[in-house]
């Protein structure tokens, strides 16, 4: 009997989707579910494909070639720890587990480090691309032992998406132990950052210049064929279409305005916050979600807090234009900041992530993947040491020229009394990286002076203290 | 022989000063310190005081009455760990562990229920001052047993700072297990917030109008008259008349503009994260500290990305007013937003956190004390239940005539290239918090899009997800 030579857990969307993927490619795929109604119910709905069901781990991990390729799709969390503890018993050295969930990377750090011991090797690997995505091909950004890797790299590199500049994969080896995870919980922040911008910009379209449903898609769909080119435009323009199915009007205006969120957004904060690095435009759009599901208090608000009233009367064709100049300004700030983020992880981790490939590997097949992507690609192609996007050629082409559109667009927004959190916090972001002096030398004064926490003076070496109480 | 009221361990400036402050009002207090030759020299430094040195960790026990009260001032982390360790093994039932130390909170919690199960009572408790506070009345906020506190209560009552208005002890119980520390922890937070602020306007102040030291000294004299009278500011207008120590000049123009942190800014910003709170001003002034640390990177960019030129030709009068409001308009929302993350904390902890009194013990002996906490204290005082500050009648009305001033400082601001992240944060906030529809409806069709995540509706209840494919 011929063997399997790739294994899913977890038939769920996601990995009944990817087992679809990877069947497609000419494997034979052995599946297996904790609830063996779901594996068969699969088998059932695609009966012509070569999936082999099984029933229990021990018949799972038996039906599949050495050294066996095991993709955990499972949810994050407990089940993933149980999941391999149930495996283990039956696996050889040289197995492979690779855990496609959306997992924390200190998880992912501690399995691969676990497993190690036992001789199995821990690939942990960053998804994207949704339901969809799984099955036509998705981005991947795997992480774990390299070697490991090359034996499943193959496989991977059918079943990703292609990039539609030069048709390369969307998936690369992004360094060991919990390499990949990290990258795709960056991608993600990336994401809020990019939904939140997009989002504001719809708000000043419709509550600034006051345009409907249809002339706000109009604009996306123009946006979508210049440098925003992007999936998530794409999408906007095609959410703000659609009629409502369950009744009369543009679905949109019918959605409630409370954001959730699955907490990637909120790790990426958190692992910048513990890294000292600045992410300002991606934690800004976390809290806007937070802020936005306190919809009883804003209500509550609305009525009791005053704010100026909107009254616009600027040329409609110029704002919008400085609307776009400002969103794509600030993408690019969103972006500079989470390769920075990036750049400190490598460095702190030890994972000597490549840039260049991760801004490659994310032009299709994930929910961030934009034209605007190979810049970035290219930019880290000319330097790969490059400290901060913002230095180089393209970016700051880019930024001279559309600055004075962001902060224009601030203003309008801020003396109209509509938030802009991400697009201040870029405007910020861009200021404050530019300037050679910051006011941070008096916060180090008042640290000083009640804490003894002590400077660094700016002509001199060495660690100073000043003696503020005699002359109290 | 008469045996210690209160002992102390960890001769460090803070464990000193608080020991002296304990032994001034009339209590005898054991110290002990690893090293024993630093507990020899703070006995060496005050002979005529009613210290008792000792030097094994037995004899510090010993020479303390039942239940003992042993105050912890080590560093915060493993030593309080190994501290405990090695005294628990010399104490009875019913005594009391007190760390006062700068503790993360969830390791507060996990003390207390270690300790609970051997009959100690643990209490843990933020204290603010700095070394001079420690010594002459800081502010404490204690969290743990209850009657526990009880019993601590008459001696902290007595070495807290004691507020202006009504000469209040600056200590109050918190709460349950690690309620003191996340008070204290939210206490720095604010902190941070509070001086990022301060350092926007004195950029604003000296770049954008172009003032010299003297005059902006001169501003901060007279806002410490006013609304903003605070000990930040006082110790701000103090540091602009120094001179350097090491040269000509004032000393604020020598020190780097590189500003350090000990972790508690991250922690709070990390936990509203954790709690789903929005706490924008606070993590926007953690960043700033982050992005002043890149100097290197700044240098270099100031002299590659393009910025407007500085020209002012408003008001100066007009402008440093609005410079005040802005601060104090801010000010208003970073409290706002800490407060309500002391409301969210208490929910999801069980703390029943008590927030007037919790005002009412920072107007004093604390970093950020100020005249203002007196109005946050009236705020709860007439309304317990009072969900966001924003919502209370004098927050409502400053808020209403201060806003334009916000607004104009922000353009002034973004339109000069001078960063402002706090301010624009707080404006932020304001919009969005009074703010009855947010976009965040794009964002929930887009999640429903690419990732099925569903969403509500505006006009009935319920969980919905489109069809967004069988239009494509």
């Amino acid at each position: 009997m011929s063997q399997a030579n790739f294994g899913v857990v977890g038939m769920a969307v996601m990995g009944k989707n990817l087992a679809l993927n990877v069947e497609s490619r000419g494997y034979t795929v052995a599946i297996f579910n904790r609830t063996t109604a779901k594996a068969e119910e699969v088998i059932a709905e695609h009966p012509d494909k070569n999936l082999v069901l099984t029933k229990t781990v021990e018949e799972f991990v038996n039906a599949i070639e050495k050294p066996r390729r095991i993709m955990l799709m499972v949810q994050a969390g407990p089940a993933t720890d149980a999941t391999i503890k149930s495996l283990l018993p039956h696996l050889d050295k040289g197995d492979i587990l690779i855990d496609g969930g959306n997992t924390h990377f200190p998880d992912t750090m501690r399995r691969n480090a676990e497993l190690a011991d036992s001789g199995i090797n821990f690939i942990g690997t960053g998804v994207s691309g949704g339901e969809k995505g799984a099955l036509l091909g998705p981005s991947i950004m795997p992480g774990g032992q390299k070697e490991a890797y090359d034996l499943i790299a193959p496989i991977f590199e059918q079943i990703s998406g292609k990039a539609p500049q030069d048709g390369k994969p969307c998936v690369a080896y992004m360094g060991p132990n919990g390499a990949g995870h990290y990258v795709k919980m960056v991608h993600n922040g990336i994401e809020y950052g990019d939904m939140q911008l997009i989002a504001e910009s719809y708000d000043l379209l419709k509550r600034v210049i006051g345009l409907d449903n249809a002339e706000i898609q109009a604009i996306f769909e123009e946006w979508n064929e210049g440098e925003l080119d992007s999936y998530l435009i794409e999408i906007t323009k095609e959410v703000l279409k659609r009629q409502d199915d369950e009744g009369e009007g543009f679905i949109v205006d019918k959605i409630l305005d409370k954001a959730g969120n699955k907490g990637t957004g909120k790790w990426t904060s958190q692992s910048a916050l513990d890294l000292g690095v600045p992410l300002p435009l991606i934690t800004e759009s976390v809290f806007a979600r937070f802020i936005s599901t306190y919809k009883d208090e804003r209500v509550k608000a609305s009525a009791i807090l005053s704010g100026p009233e909107v009254k616009f009367d600027g040329d409609k064709k110029e704002v919008i234009e400085k609307i776009r100049q400002a969103l794509y300004f600030s993408k690019i700030m969103s972006y500079a900041q989470g390769f920075a983020q990036l750049r400190k992880a490598s460095e702190d981790f030890d994972w000597d992530l490549p840039y260049a490939t991760i801004a490659q590997i994310w032009r299709a097949g994930c929910i961030i993947r934009a034209e605007f992507l190979q810049n970035i690609t290219d930019a880290f192609n000319k330097n790969a040491a490059l400290e901060n996007l913002l230095l180089d050629d393209y970016f700051i082409d880019i930024t001279k020229r559309y600055q004075e559109a962001v902060r224009d667009v601030v203003s309008l927004a801020v003396q109209a009394g509509i938030p802009v959190p991400t697009f201040t916090s870029a405007i910020s972001y861009y200021d404050s990286y530019r300037s050679a002096e910051l006011p941070a030398n008096l916060i180090q004064a008042q640290r000083d002076y009640f804490g003894a926490h002590t400077y660094e003076r700016k002509d001199k070496e060495g660690v100073f203290h000043y003696d503020w109480y005699t002359e109290d």
